[in-house]
């Protein structure tokens, strides 16, 4: 071999070996990574998710929670319809929350925030359908607290979304109706005697408590997404507002006349002054405030007609919004809104509610494409918004205002999740669209097809589509919080205080006062103790059941045929179930949740001797 | 730079690069495949899995439907639990089929066969809490009918499993009771008033109709999994049984005590015989057949102490348990067992029944680990052995007897799941783990920890595991069905003469009858047709809801708040939800399953006007 050509060879080879190295790519079959950009939401066996991502359930009225960038589903959270796995809405805690109604509409799930951040305390979901908003305790992933239904509102799918340091959610009504719920006055009077509210919601920093404020009453229309402002925009809430036509039939046209709806913005912490001063009418308990009478709370901003979202990006000053008929994106800007406030310059009123300049405030007019209907933010001042009827998501730049990049997604999306995506700071690094759509995206299920969440990654110059998850009816909306900032317990506090709790065998007992009987039951790999229960037919028969096994992952459940008895009591765990014993008969009671290789003995007898 | 020097420095480049390009690995991070084996559970966006999977949900009373190899789950299908994101349970006929129970206890699917290959028709489930079995139309995914509370039986964990062309399911009682259920027996007489019950439950071969055909009464034990003979011993069915103590208390101890338990092996077809012939008592109903009076249907074979599962291998010929207690599983052959019952050769018998002789029938003990639970077979005669308390998975070979390989699976196995595992003609592609407790292998979710499905590659000669995903609680048992045998339907068939069906928007109405009032109505994008129902206080409403969308995909739901109303009519669907109006005042109703881009303005209104 020559020199030189030996030489060539050898820079050839390294030059093999750099490119090797450099690309990351084997020399076999192409792609490094089989699948290509999907292998980035490969987490291994054994392997945990960077972030946590709540998916509103839709009405399935649950939760869903996945694990990014594998999209698995980690696990469900019932909130508002009752659910046996985890014996929710069985018990008598849960069963009272629930309070008879058997489904809730969720929509739009918050994660509580400090100083604009997520701080992983709690998440709060509202139901559409009942008009209730409910909190999670995100220690244990359990609901905690439903408020509702709130008096005067009909049809919250403006909520929740939540202040900057959680001092308040907001209930928007999406159907104006005559106030309080349950007035009959003829549709003919919609325009005259039926009403739009927005309740200011407050939570105990502490414990997370929620308490209706006050309401805002407001004209019959229809109240869609909102968002607070933050930062400079701190105060003030914002949010969508169609139907200002207050159509009441053949509302998919009526609703679509005019040229421009509006987005309300709210200044809460007036609203806050406006009611602990007694500016407001009692109507079903609550404070009742109108806006037109106690001016400086609410303004409106002109905005392309059938808005659905409107998101404050983390400077707190750019506000976006888009009419779902125009293919635009309205950028307005809060020094600009802030100045024509103060200047009390005004285009007008509607309804008796000042109108902002549309030229005065807006900033730009995005074109972005067709069907807009949501917005996120990264880190790098790009905007992300979501195109329903184009099927695509857009990616522009804050201060350039136009289109850099597209992606397509399968099909028809909704709502986009960012990383941190509604915080001060967001990550940057993975957009998951929740698109309505799948079609012929996952093996077939007959006529009622899953919807897809698709996971993008957004940390480079272009978007890329990596991979795609088939989802239950129907999220509508999800936040993304990193994995470190949620710290939840893995077994039940045992609590030796905690009432109808049982610690020791020996105080395990069924107990009898007249009709009433109370069974004390300690469930402990593999027993029950005691393990028969034997009353009278028509006694009301109270189960006390104690997990008492402390390590975690071993749930025990209690099962009785026939009897429709289901509790779920994870480790650490009490709860208390009621049941009329009206059948006589010989029932078994189980444990419906494999506990040990013993499970399957893990049984006892409830008992019912029939009258005479 | 020396010649001899560049020689190395070239030979060692080509041998990097060599090195590279065989191993398959880049020399970044070690291997080629980002996250190793688990890219084979890869299924990038836009392509399909190969196979679905059936999990049952246990408690949660529903059916889960997975894709292999992703381990995605592209369904939930309702089964005995309302749920409405599938308005499952609200409308009229779901609501009857559930016949006021709100859960069930799912164990076992069973995919219909024909010849004893899976034939995608239909998938049966059992409710061990209630007494009942299902039957999913693979047609639609929906739950078409449900039978029972079947009488008699109390707590068939023993189901479903069916016979070779489906002729037949059968449930296991798993608590012995007095008989018929709703009978009060003092527990001191459990050993000889209380009775386990085996049904035979005949199924149509061209609807799956399934009715109760006869029941067998079985001494007070405690019966469990089964499966069906196939080939050689197709005629026959198989489960186990524990507690043959007779125990009522105590039972992870009591049950325990005797070495031996049973495996029973029944002769379906002499059952039928003796129901044909008169041959049984009727209780509550059902045809009872007691088996020590008549002779030749049912025989025991003694099993190591408190054994799980009993399969028979695809050669219907060998068939395998194990008591969970010993480390061993126990192979019968089913020639013996033939020759031992012609020859009338038995070791004894118990409770009248005749037992075999143990040694005559079984052909091998394989020591496997401890807690075998449940075995799955391949296409090239190996078998796969789950142990429970070992977290693990055996394979080893019929003929051989012994354990060639070993996983670790996470954490407590219970069943397997192979491709096509319980056909005559197991793939021998993938098997599917289902591990009862996950504990650190997802992000942490609470107290209540999701279980996990784990997937293992057993095409090679080693198993390997691939991925894991989590899965709310519970599933105890799947089915593997090769993607292409299913063929459902996308929308359903726009039956012009389904009663109640409207057609044609100009068909659509309001119609009163007394206090009855009748609102046919017409869902289409992005409209109800009618938009308003008045009503009186008082009156009963029934909604009938047709979706004349017929393009895939396009649901449309139908909510009411504060009514609890919920329906969801898929596209040429029709639907009948009956409710009383109770409550006076205006209420709107709307479409809760997005739809279009004008979905959120797809409302009307249900005004209820007040008694005088």
């Amino acid at each position: 071999m020559r020199r030189s050509h030996l030489k060539h060879v050898v820079w050839g080879l390294a030059a093999l070996v750099l490119v090797t190295l450099l690309s990351g790519f084997s020399l076999f079959g192409g792609k490094e990574t089989p699948g290509g950009d999907a292998s980035k939401a490969l987490v291994p066996p054994g392997k945990l998710d960077e972030y946590y991502l709540f998916a509103s359930g839709g009405h399935s009225g649950q939760v869903f929670v996945y694990g990014v960038p594998s999209m698995r589903r980690i696990r469900t959270i019932p909130v508002f319809t009752p659910d046996p796995a985890w014996g929710y809405g069985y018990d008598e805690e849960t069963k009272a929350m629930l309070g008879g109604l058997t489904w809730g509409d969720v929509h739009h799930p918050a994660l509580s925030e400090t100083n604009g951040e997520y701080d992983g305390r709690w998440l709060f979901v509202n139901d559409n359908a009942n008009n209730r908003v409910a909190r999670i305790n995100l220690k244990t992933f359990y609901t905690e607290q439903i408020l509702g239904p709130v008096p005067n509102i009909m049809g919250p799918h403006s909520a929740t979304f939540v202040t900057p340091n959680t001092e308040y959610l907001f209930m928007g009504s999406r159907f104006a109706t005559p106030v309080p719920a349950g007035t009959y006055v003829p549709i003919q009077e919609f325009k005259s005697k039926y009403y739009g509210v927005l309740a200011g919601v407050k939570i105990d920093p502490k414990s997370g408590h929620m308490e209706l404020a006050w309401e805002l009453l407001l004209p019959p229309w229809s109240f869609d997404l909102g968002d607070a402002g933050k930062k400079v925009s701190d105060g003030w809430y914002f949010l969508t507002t169609y139907n200002t036509e207050e159509a009441y039939e053949t509302l998919e046209v009526g609703a679509s006349a005019r040229d421009r709806d509006f987005i309300v913005m709210v200044n809460w912490k007036e609203a806050e002054k406006a009611a602990a001063a007694g500016k407001f009418q009692t109507i079903a308990g609550a404070k009742v405030i109108d806006p037109v009478k106690v001016p400086g709370i609410v303004y409106l901003m002109p905005v392309a007609k059938s808005p659905h979202g409107v998101d404050v990006a983390p400077d707190g000053r750019h506000i976006a919004a888009a009419g779902k008929l125009q293919p635009t994106v309205t950028v307005y800007d809060f020094e600009k809104i802030k100045s024509a406030i103060e200047a009390k310059k005004f285009a007008g009123e509607e309804r008796g509610l000042p109108i902002l300049d549309y030229e005065a405030v807006r900033v730009a007019e995005v074109p972005v494409g067709l069907g807009p209907l949501h917005t996120q933010f990264d880190d790098k001042g790009y905007a992300y918004t979501s195109l329903f009827i184009d099927s695509a998501i857009v990616k522009w730049k804050i201060g350039e205002w136009k289109v850099i990049d597209k992606v397509d997604v399968h099909y028809n999306v909704g709502h986009l999740c960012a990383a941190e995506g509604d915080t001060t700071s967001p990550d940057g690094k993975w957009l998951v669209s929740l698109n309505k759509m799948a079609k012929d995206r996952f093996l077939p299920v007959g006529p009622s097809h899953p919807e897809n969440l698709q996971l993008i990654d957004i940390s480079g110059d272009k978007m890329k589509l990596v991979y795609e998850s088939p989802v239950d009816p129907e999220p509508h909306y999800a936040q993304m919080i990193k994995a470190d900032k949620i710290k939840p317990e893995v077994v039940f506090y045992k609590d030796v205080k905690r009432p109808n709790s049982v610690w020791d065998p020996k105080d395990a007992r069924v107990v009898r006062k007249g009709n009433r009987v109370d069974a004390y039951i300690v469930a402990i790999r593999s027993r029950f103790i005691p393990d028969r229960v034997e009353v009278n037919e028509g006694d009301d028969v109270y189960f006390h059941l104690t997990n008492n096994d402390m390590d975690q992952d071993i749930t025990h459940g209690f099962g009785i045929p026939l009897y429709n008895v289901d509790m779920q009591v994870e480790p650490g765990e009490t709860k208390t179930l009621h049941v009329k014993a009206t059948k006589p008969g010989v029932y078994p009671f189980y444990c419906t949740n494999f506990c040990s290789a013993l499970h399957q003995e893990m049984q006892g007898w409830f008992l019912v001797k029939p009258k005479k």
